[in-house]
C-alpha cells in the first residue's frame, strides 16, 4: 500500500485514502470510513441506487479489485457467497478504510441529478424517503406490532417513530388494508399514509432574510423547484437591521415573541403560497431547510437573541438540532423535519454556510473570496487549503437608506452611473424619471466621479476652480448649498436637484467600503496572500447582482482585478438551501463545514483601526 | 484465557466472559462488552462513583491484573502513563470483552442504594443527574456558544439541548451570573436553573392499573421514597376491564380521545397530592416511569387500542420511546422524561416487566411462577434459563365482580372463610357485619366447602342428604331457592341469607382458576416440567397480598406445594417502576428482559380446550 494509507487512519477521518474507479479511470482521494457510494457520488460518479444510498435498494453493487472491505450484514443479503469472494460488495456500506481499486458496473438506472448552487451538479438523494409497502396481516402466528411489522418491511432502516404517527397507526393500517407509504427521514419514520402515495414527496427551501424571504418548492421525487415566492420578512416593523430587532427585545418583553410569530407568518404564507401553485397540499412537504443569519433563526424559535447584539457577541447555539416542524410552528406535514442552517459566528450565519456550500468554497483550489454585501457584510476567503470568515459591519450605505436621494432598488431608482466625454448617463429601473439613488448607483456614482476627476482620492468633492477645468459641463451639477454642503446633481427637475449625491453620502459609502475591505484584507494577510493573489470574488446576495464591477473594484470595495473573475453569485442561501434537500450528503457536507472554516474576530484586533483609515481612500 | 473467552465474542453480547474481583474474591460471568462498574454493580458489588457511572466524577478507579482493557479517553485525563501502564482504569469505562482480574480499592465515598422490588438492593444510578456549574464568562476572545459553554462545563457528556431550554438559556445564564444547574437525563440537557438547585431532584414512579393508580415520590439523592398515593383510574366509567375500555373507543369515536384526559388527569392529581404531601414543586420531577398494561399504555398516549382488544390481538407498539412530559401531557418539568415499561404481549404488559425486574425473575436459578391474578391473570415462569410468559383471560371472578354477593376489597367484605369443626368462622374487613363476599373469600369458601364434602370434585353442591351426613351443622346453610337454585349461606340476617356462594359463583370461580391452572401448566409442559417441579409462587398485585396461599392450593388456582413457597410479592409493577428511575443499569435490564422472555400464545393451541376442561375440576 502507499503511503497514503499510512498517514490515514482508520475510522477516524485523519488523513486520506485514494480510491481508483474503473473503468472511468477517475482517481479520488477522501478521508478514511467514507463510503464508496459517497465517494463516487461526491466526485461527481454515478453508481447504480434507487434508495440513494441507504442500503435498501441493493442496486449499488461494485466490485473490489484491490484492497480490503470487511463483508457488510446486507452484503449477505445482496450477494451469493462465490460473489462475496470475488470481492463483490455494496458500494453505499462499503467503508473505504484504506486504498481501493473498484469496478462500477455500467448504469442500470439513470441517477437523478439536479443543478443548483454556483454550477454545482448534485445526485439526488434526499433524506426524505417515500417508501410503498404492503404489509402481511397479522394472525395469532404472526403477532408483530404494527410497527414492528412496518420496521421489517422497511428492511434495514432502524425506524423510530414519531408519536403522532403511533397515535393514528392502528386505524390507517387497517383502513388500508395495510397497504400504505411509509414516510422517513433519515431513520425516523414521520407519516404512514393510505395507500401509495409516493409520487407526492416535497420539501420547501428558504432563504429567511432579514429584509427579504425567499421560499422554493422542491419535488424531491425529481429535485425540480416547482414554484418560487418572496416576500419582505414581515418583521420589518421592528428596524431593518439585526440589530434594531435585537433592540427590539431589550425593550419590550414581548417583542420577541411577536418578531418570533412575525417570521414565522411570513414562512407559512410563503409556504402557502409555494404549494398553491403548484397545487399540491402542504401536508406533502416533509422537510424544510432554513438558510437565515444567526438572530433570525433566533427570532424565528423564540430563543433570546439579546447577547448576540452586545459585545462579545455570542449566539444561544451555532448548530441546531433538527426539529419537527409542529415543535416550530411550520404550516407543512407536523412530523416534518426542519434543518437549520448552523452559523459560524453571530454575524457570519447559517445563510453564508449556505452560500458556501452552494458555491463549492471548499472543493476549489483557486484563492477565492465570498463577499455577501449589505447592512452587515459577510466575507469568506478560501485558498484551496484554509476558508477563512468575518463579518464587516457596512452600515446601511449600500441599502441606501442612509443616503439623502437614497431608495430601495425600485422603479425610479437610478441604478447606474456612467460619465461618457464630460457627460452623464444614467440607468433607471422601470426607464422612468428618475426619483432616488440606490445601493448600485451609489457605488458608480463615486467611481465615476472620482475617476472623472469631481472626487479626490480622501473623497472629497473639488473645489469649483479644478471642478471647470477637468469637466466643464458636468461641474455645473457640483453645487454648494446653504451651510457649505456640497453635492453633485445627478437629475435635475425644475431646474431644482431633484436626485444628488451629497458629500456626506460619499463618506457613508467610503466607510462601509472600508469596512469591507479592512475584513477581506486582514484575512489575506491571515494566511500571508496580497491582493492580486485573489483568482475570483464572488458577490453574493440581490445586491451582489445589481452592482457594477467595474465600480465595485474602481472604489476598492474588492481586489484590484479583471472584471470577468468578479461573479455575481446570486442567492446562494437559498440555492445550499436546495442541497441539502436534495442530498444528505450535501447536508453532512454543510456541517462539515462548521469545522473546516475558521470564524476570525476581528473587532478586538489591535490593528483594525489603523487599516480602517488606510482603507477610507478613493484607490488611486 | 480459559474457554470461557473463546465462545464470548467482542463487543456482540453473546457468551459469558469472567470477571474476579480482588479483594472481595467475587467472581462473576457476565456478557462480552459489559463494563467492569456495570459487572460489579449487578452482582452487588460496589465500586467509588459520584456520577453513578456516568463517566464524569473519575471516581470509579480499578486495576486491571489480569487480562485486555484498552486505555479510554477518559483514562488518558484520570491517569498518569505510568498509572495506566500499571493497568489503572475508570471502571465505568472498561468494557470486558475477555477475561478479567480486577482489583477494586476500598471505597472512599459510600454509594447510597436503596433496597425495592422483592428483596432487591439497587445501587443508586439515576438516568436524571443534577450538576451545579460555574461558567466563565464569554469575551471577544472566548467567543463559544451558550450552549458549548455548558456542554464544555459538563465535560464528557454528549449533550442534547431541547428547544424549551435554549429558549431561555441565554436569559437565565446572564440573570444568574454563569452559575446553573444543569439538569441532565442520559444526554439531554433538559433545564438550566438559576443557582445551584442541585438539592432538589425528584422522580415519580407509577403504576398505572385499570382498576387502581398508585404514584411514588422519589428523592433521586437519596433513593428514598418520600410521599405514595394511590387513587381509583378515573377510565372506571368506561368499564371495568380492558376489553370493556377498547370496546368503548369502538363504539364512540370521542371516547379514546376521553380516557387519555381521564388517564392523564389521574396521573397528574396524584402527582400533585405526592409533591404537596412532600412541599416540593413538581416542576422538580425529572422523570417518571409508568408501568401500566399494554391497553393503559394505548390509551394514556391517546393510540388507537382497538386491535388489541380483538382476535389476532396486535398492538401498535410495544417498545416505547422516551418522551417528555410535555408531549405526554403530565404536569411536571415540561422536559421530564418519561420511561414507558415495554409489554411481552398485548396481554402481557408493561406492569409484569416491570414485576419481572422487581422480584428478580431473571436473576435466580430456582423454577419460579409469578402470577399475577385478576381479570387478565398474567404468568410468568422461569427456570433459570428461560423464561415464558403467557396470558390466562380468568374473567372477573377474583374482582368478585360477577359474584351474587361480590363486591370489592372494602369494609363489610368477607375476606376469609374457614370451617372448624363443622363450624363457620368468617374474617371481615373493618370487623363490621358482613355484607358481601371479596375475591379472597370466594377462593377460600370454595376451598372450605370442597374439603368439608359440601361441594365435590366436579364443583357441585352435593344433595341435601349427603351434606347432612357429613356436616350436620353447616347443612343447614346449604338451601334450594326457586328454580333450583343451590346457595350456601355464608350470613344470615333477619333468618334471611345476606352473604352466599351461589352453584353459579362456584362455577365462575372454576372457569377463572381453570384458565390460570392451564396456563402454567402449558408453560411447564413447553419446558418439560412438572407441577412440583416448581419451587416458588409469588403472587403479585394487591389480590396476591390477600389471597390465601393454602385455598390457592387447596383449588388448584397454583401447583400443590408447601404453603411457605407460596409468597405474596405485593405490588412488583410499582416497585419496578422504582427501580428504573434509581438505576439507569436496572433500566437496562428491564429492555433486556424483552429478548429474554418469550410470550407463548395459548389461545391458538389446539390441546387448549381440552386441557382447559380437565382443570375446571377442583383437587381431590
Amino acid at each position: 500500500m502507499s503511503e497514503e494509507v499510512e498517514t490515514a487512519e482508520a475510522g477516524t477521518g485523519i488523513g486520506r485514502v485514494r480510491l481508483e474507479f474503473t473503468p472511468s479511470g477517475q482517481d479520488v482521494r477522501v478521508p478514511p470510513g467514507v463510503t464508496v457510494f459517497d465517494a463516487a457520488s461526491w466526485n461527481g460518479l454515478a453508481i447504480d441506487s434507487t434508495c440513494g444510498g441507504h442500503g435498501t435498494c441493493k442496486k449499488c453493487k461494485i466490485q473490489i479489485l484491490e484492497g480490503e472491505v470487511p463483508v457488510s450484514r446486507l452484503d449477505i443479503r445482496a450477494f451469493s457467497p462465490e460473489q462475496l469472494a470475488d470481492g463483490w460488495r455494496l458500494a453505499c456500506m462499503a467503508r473505504a478504510n484504506g486504498n481501493l481499486k473498484v469496478d462500477v458496473p455500467p448504469l442500470s438506472t439513470r441517477p437523478k441529478a439536479a443543478t443548483v448552487g454556483v454550477g454545482r451538479q448534485v445526485i439526488l438523494r434526499p433524506a426524505i424517503q417515500k417508501r410503498y409497502i404492503e404489509l402481511t396481516e397479522p394472525t395469532l402466528s404472526d403477532q408483530r406490532t404494527d410497527i414492528e411489522r412496518i420496521a421489517d418491511a422497511l428492511d434495514d432502516l432502524n425506524v423510530n417513530a414519531d408519536l403522532a404517527v403511533l397515535r393514528t397507526l392502528p386505524t390507517i393500517l387497517r383502513k388500508a388494508n395495510f397497504q400504505v407509504t411509509a414516510v422517513i427521514s433519515d431513520e425516523d419514520l414521520i407519516a404512514i399514509e393510505p395507500g401509495d402515495t409516493s409520487a407526492a414527496n416535497y420539501a420547501v427551501a428558504i432563504d429567511l432574510g432579514t429584509t427579504t424571504v425567499v421560499a422554493t418548492l422542491l419535488d424531491l421525487g425529481t429535485g425540480t423547484p416547482v414554484a418560487v415566492k418572496s416576500m419582505l420578512n414581515k418583521q420589518q416593523p421592528f428596524g431593518a437591521d439585526v440589530i434594531s430587532r435585537i433592540s427590539a427585545t431589550m425593550m419590550d418583553p414581548e417583542a420577541l415573541g411577536i418578531m418570533q410569530n412575525l417570521g414565522l407568518d411570513t414562512l407559512n404564507e410563503l409556504i402557502a403560497e409555494v404549494c398553491d401553485e403548484a397545487g399540491i397540499e402542504s401536508t406533502s412537504v416533509y422537510e424544510t431547510a432554513i438558510a437565515g443569519n444567526a438572530t433570525m433563526i433566533h427570532l424565528l424559535l423564540g430563543v433570546d437573541p439579546e447577547p448576540i447584539g452586545v459585545a462579545p457577541f455570542i449566539m444561544a447555539v451555532k448548530e441546531w438540532p433538527e426539529y419537527t416542524a409542529e415543535q416550530i410552528g411550520l404550516a407543512v406535514h407536523p412530523g416534518a423535519r426542519t434543518y437549520l442552517f448552523p452559523a459560524f459566528g453571530a454575524y457570519v450565519g447559517g445563510d453564508i454556510v449556505a452560500g458556501v456550500l452552494a458555491t463549492g468554497m471548499d472543493r476549489d483550489k483557486r484563492v477565492r473570496l465570498l463577499i455577501d454585501v449589505g447592512t452587515n457584510c459577510e466575507i469568506v476567503l478560501s485558498n484551496g487549503d484554509q476558508i477563512l470568515t468575518t463579518a464587516a459591519p457596512a452600515g446601511p450605505a449600500f441599502e441606501a437608506a442612509s443616503i439623502a436621494c437614497g431608495m430601495r432598488a425600485a422603479d425610479g431608482a437610478v441604478e447606474v452611473v456612467q460619465i461618457k466625454d464630460d457627460a452623464l448617463h444614467l440607468g433607471v429601473i422601470g426607464d422612468t424619471e428618475p426619483v432616488g439613488l440606490c445601493g448600485s448607483g451609489l457605488v458608480d456614482a463615486v467611481y465615476v466621479l472620482h475617476k472623472s476627476g469631481l472626487l479626490d482620492d480622501s473623497g472629497r468633492f473639488v473645489n469649483d476652480d479644478v471642478a471647470a477645468e477637468i469637466a466643464p459641463n458636468l461641474s455645473k451639477n457640483l453645487i454648494t448649498r446653504e451651510a457649505g454642503d456640497r453635492i453633485f446633481v445627478l437629475h435635475w427637475a425644475d431646474d431644482e436637484p431633484a436626485v444628488f449625491l451629497s458629500q456626506r453620502d460619499v463618506r457613508e459609502l467610503q466607510f462601509a467600503k472600508a469596512s469591507i475591505a479592512t475584513g477581506w484584507r486582514m484575512l489575506l494577510d491571515e494566511v500571508g496572500l496580497k491582493d492580486d493573489d485573489v483568482q475570483q470574488v464572488l458577490l453574493a446576495g440581490s445586491f451582489g447582482s445589481y452592482l457594477s464591477p467595474a465600480s465595485a473594484v474602481g472604489i476598492g470595495l474588492v481586489p484590484k482585478m479583471p472584471v470577468v473573475r468578479i461573479v455575481s453569485a446570486g442567492n446562494v442561501a437559498g440555492e445550499g438551501a436546495k442541497m441539502v434537500l436534495l442530498s444528505s450528503t450535501e447536508r453532512s457536507g454543510a456541517q462539515t463545514l462548521l469545522n473546516e472554516v475558521e470564524y476570525v474576530e476581528l473587532s478586538d484586533r489591535a490593528d483594525f483601526q489603523e487599516k480602517f483609515v488606510v482603507e477610507l481612500a478613493l484607490p488611486s
